[in-house]
This record gives structure tokens, sequence and C-alpha cells, in this order.
């Protein structure tokens, strides 16, 4: 097998099957699974087997063509469809490519040029999101050097929750692309991995991709941020989001919302990167309008790692200890400094994201 | 054996042992570890064999009286305090109880009288201990039962951070004794149990204790307690403090102060309980005046847990993934909304603490 330069592709000898790294396993296992139903692409949004915003919404755009063939009329179409958009409630990403999809083939009734309409847009949105992602890492890497000509070319400390790297799209990240390009572009640059509990994306994912492209990197508890800022040993804050309303309020990993307390509190620019695809033009109050998943609490009372040449888990906690699990929380817009976006940077208002984005005014 | 009801007791056939509670393993076995002699002391301190201020203070006076069986002469006994005394630099409990076992002998020639002053003085300490906690524990539980009344009988939920439970004392703990003396009087409570990482403490010995004694608790990731705050699930917060300042800085174990920021942004109590023994006196600015321990990263690079019938510990970063481990972290004194105290409740501010400790103005 050649070695995975992406999270998904569609597989060289067979083009209904869909193929993604199972990301489950990493970083002590590159496992590649295979994709060939709705189901699967189900299985591989719940289980985590592919996640960040971005994957699983060209993900779900795969699933629909994958559904086209075996569906066996429109309404098994559709069904199959709601049944993808469901898998992940709090990714709007998710449900925007699925409806992009559908849209491109539903003047079309012919089942066979369906799929290859499908197959054609589920691709652009992934070629789409190459380039959000390129774009989103150019517009944020001119902010990382000016922090950098700030500090006379000390490395910018950058603090970053979860994973929103090439992992969670397709290349170069959201959260990661600043990193990257500037990177690429020579600035110094040292990133602090928050392990990001309890599914460790942090730890295992970020960690990873950061060593793989030989970034300077240390991973910390989730419980580290605050002390680091506190005394200077952070300069900003770059995350991810699977959901932000287009008044600023941003729903991200739990926790996010914690260190985006601590970063306004030390006076340091907490950032979103997203492409426009993430944003949600409808609610307006994301700390009481974004559902937010609650997931098994097993996730927590076992850590999946590695011992004796095996992938374990192993228990935590106290076996009848209770473990309740959210996944997501939601950081008011208050506390952001701003949104990098494949269109440029904006402040976290709706006059200023809809300034971005004028087409989204409502007349 | 017996089961032990305590972390420290001199041991039933031979008191040149002092038995611990070996806190690594728990909650998947209760082990018991020998202290003998003073480096026994200080590796049970440093790899966390015993934690907590008020138990690591207790576990220091028993040291000086464990170097006195051994210490050829009084300049062996200060040099063997001192080593004990730097075997957890942020623990003022345990330079203040070494330095109260060694003024209680200074006076005394004779060694092994010396012994029997210190092993006395040291049994005074632990019983002082105990008598803080239970009076923490009623001051707090006036607290918790006031909330209760506003929620007409409903749960009062208290979240929590590490453990600063009996396991961290010698019987109710700090933090924990509000809960246990409500729980006794009848009050209806749940506890949300931060995991606590690296180390766990929540998860592993806070879950472990509310579960022995029938409380009701949920273990949640430490990146949950905003999301549980913002959504009107959190009633109070109660940690213990390894150190306060006398100007009601709090250092605690790491990842307090993002609680703290949360509690303050959603108007939620946030109250530290502590036994006098842990103000510190002099230091004024915490933030910037109390050191903060850097600890071994693999404690972060690997979990311990339970899997096949063994404790194990797995990897959960890439190995080549450097992990930057600082133990503690200081809450300013304006995000801490009160202390309970043995001597009562006080709000965070020098005068209202020296108010309540008038013996410590200086003139």
């Amino acid at each position: 097998m050649k070695k995975p330069t992406r999270p998904i592709w569609i597989n060289e000898k067979d083009n209904s099957i869909i193929n993604v790294i199972d990301q489950r396993y990493l970083p002590h296992r590159v496992d590649v699974f295979d994709l060939k139903t709705k189901e699967d692409v189900i299985f591989a949004i719940q289980t985590m087997v592919v996640r960040g915003a971005p994957l699983i919404g060209v993900t779900g755009a795969y699933g629909v063509y994958l559904s086209l063939l075996t569906a066996k009329d429109e309404k098994e179409l559709i069904s199959d469809a709601n049944d993808i958009k469901n898998a992940r409630p709090t990714a709007i990403n998710l449900i925007w490519a699925v409806d992009e999809v559908l849209k491109a083939i539903s003047d079309i009734n012919d089942f066979d040029k369906k799929k290859d309409e499908a197959l054609k847009r589920a691709k652009e949105i992934e070629a789409f999101e190459v380039e959000c992602s390129r774009s989103i890492g150019e517009f944020g890497a001119k902010i990382i050097k000016e922090i950098s000509e700030k500090k006379g070319g000390k490395p910018v400390n950058i603090l970053t929750h979860c994973n929103a790297g090439f992992l969670a799209t397709v290349e170069y990240g959201t959260a990661t692309a600043p990193m990257y390009i500037a990177d690429e572009q020579g600035t110094d640059i040292h990133i602090w991995v928050d392990e990001t509990r309890p599914l460790n994306q942090g730890a295992r994912l970020t960690a990873w991709e950061l060593g793989e492209k030989n970034i300077k990197h240390s991973v910390i508890t989730d419980n580290t941020g605050g002390h680091l800022m506190q005394h200077n040993m952070v300069d900003m804050v770059i995350v991810g989001t699977d959901r932000t309303t287009h008044t600023g309020d941003v729903a991200n990993k739990i926790g996010t919302y914690l260190k985006a307390l601590a970063a306004k509190d030390n006076n340091i620019p907490f950032y979103v990167a997203l492409p426009s695809s993430t944003f949600d033009w409808e609610v307006k109050d994301g700390v009481n309008g974004i559902p937010i998943e609650e997931r098994d609490g097993d996730e927590i009372k076992f850590v999946t790692g590695f011992d004796e040449k095996k992938i374990r888990e192993v228990l935590i906690t106290p076996l009848k200890s209770k473990t309740v699990n959210y996944a997501f929380d939601v950081t008011p817009a208050r506390l952001v400094t701003g949104f990098i976006t494949e269109r440029g940077v904006c402040r976290a208002t709706e006059k200023d994201i809809l300034n971005l984005f004028p087409e989204k005014k409502k007349r």
C-alpha cells in the first residue's frame, strides 16, 4: 500500500469504493477503511473513523454517491441522504455537502447519470475544501508572521485544541492550515497541542500530523493552557469549529470555551479557522440554539492506547462510577478575536461576518 | 489485612513503620506501602504514593520521626528534614508540618526523647488535620444546605477538580468534607468529578471515595465543566488547594484556573476548602510568586489503567512527540467566591482572611 497523503480518496481499482484512513487507531497504526454503502458511511462518521467538519462533509457527499449505487428509487435515495445527515447532528458541513449533491442531481431522472453527476459534485466539494484550506492557511499565516515580526523572529507559540488538521479536512486542515503555510514560509513556530479528552484527537492526531511535517510541538493536558497563558507562553490560539453561527458563536470540541475564557483573561488573540460551509446562517444564539451531542460515557471510562504491541482500552475510573460525555461546547462570540475564512479574516460579529459574505444578507 | 479507613497509620505491630495506602493503583487495587526511612517518605511524596496537601504534611511530620530512627546527629536530622521539605516545593503544608515537628523537639538533646516527642507531635498534627476537615465540612455543608433550600430540595450539583478527599487528608477531606457532611445531614447532592489529567486523581480517587460513601457522582473530562456551567448544571464549585496566599491566590492542581474562569463567567460560586496550614503568609502575588512544579512528561504520554486483570500504562501520543507537564496553576483571588476554613468562611481578600486569622496580622 502507498502511504496515504489524504484522509479520503476513491479506490484506484474500484470506483464503487471510497477509501478513508481509519483515524481511530492513529498514531499507532495507519489503517485504510472501505466505504461501500450508506451504512459504512454512517458507521464511519459515528464511530470517528472519519472526523472533522470538512472531512465529514466530503464523506457525506461521497455517501450520496454510494447510496446511488444501490438505491432503488428517489424515495430510498432521499431516505438514505437523511440518514447520513443525521449521523452527526452538530456537523453543519455534513448537511450542506449532502444537500449540495442532492441539488446537483435533482433534475436528472436517469439513475446512472445521477450517479456520475453525484460523483462529479462530490469531487468538486473535495477540491473546494482543499482550496478553502489553502486559502485559510494563507490568511492565517499572515497573522502568525506579524506576531513573529513583533517577537523579533522568536518562535510563535500557538495553542490548538482537538484536531482541525489535514486529517479533519482533505489537505492543510483548518486550524492547522495557517501553521503549515507559516512553516512553508519559514516562520519559526511551536505548537501547544491540547490532548483533547476523551478521544485524545490532539495527542493522537494533531501531534501525529505535526510530527509528520516536522513542526515543533508539545502535547499538554487540556488543563494546562490557562497556566501557559498566564505566563506569556502562548502568543495566539487557533481552533477549528463544527458549526459557527452567523452571529459568531462557535461550536467546537468540548473544552474550547475554557481556552477562550483563558485567552480573554490574558489578552491573547483567539482565532477560529473555518471554511464558509461551517457557518450556520439560521441559528442566532449558539449557546442555546446548537444541539450538543452526548456520546457514550465509556469513551471517558476507557482510554485507548498502545501497550505490548497491541492497541488496548484501559479502564481509568471505578467500574461502577457513572460518566457523562458531552462532545462539544459553544464559545460565545464575545470571546473570539476573529475568524480566518477562505475569503479573509473578520471579527466575530454578525455585521463583519455578513460583510465578508454579502450574498447571505437577508433582503 | 483489615480494610484501611484512613490513608495513613502507624503499623500496629512495629511502630518504626508508618503505613500508607498506595494511591497510585487506586481504584483498581488497594495496596499498603511501608514507610521506613526518609528516602521512603520522599519517594512516596514524589511518586504520589501519598498526595494531597494535608496528607503530605502529615507524612512529612512522620518523616521527621522516621529520620530520628537513623540520624546520627542534629546536622543529619536537619539535612533530612530539608530533603523532605524539598520533595514537593508547592506544598506549603509539608514545610509547615516538618517545621512544627522540628520546633517541638528543638530544645530536647536526647535523641530517644526527641523521637518520642516527634512521634507525639506528628500524631497531634494528624489529629489536628482530622479536626480541621470535620470543621471545614460543617461550615461548607451550611452553604450547600442554603443552595438546596433555594432549589426546593432538588439535588445540589457540585463540581470538583482533582482529589481533595479523605485520601488527600486523613478523614473527610477538604473539598469533599462539605459533601460528606451534607450527605450525613441528608442534603441531596450530586458531584461532577473532573477526571483531572494527567494523573486522573478525580477519575481514580475522588470517584472511588464517593462510590465507597454511596454519594451520587458523574465523572467528566476536564473539558466539560464550562459547558455544564453554561447550561445551569452546576450549582457550585468546591476545590482544594496546595497553597493559598494570604491575599487569596489559590495554587491547586493544573486546570483549576480554567474552572474558576468558567464559574465567574456564569456567575456560579467558586469555593476553596482549606485548613489554615495551607495559607502562605509571605507570598503576596500567587501567579508570579508560587513556584510551579514541572513533572515528567511521561505522565501525559502514558495513561495508567486496567485491562486484562493487569494495571497497564498505555501510550497515547506518538512516541516521538514532546510532552510538557506543569502540575499546578494559580487561580487569582478575583475569581474566588470564598474560602471554607476550619474557622469559618471568608471572602478571598487579604483583609477578610486576616480578620479570620488575626494572629497573622503584622504589627
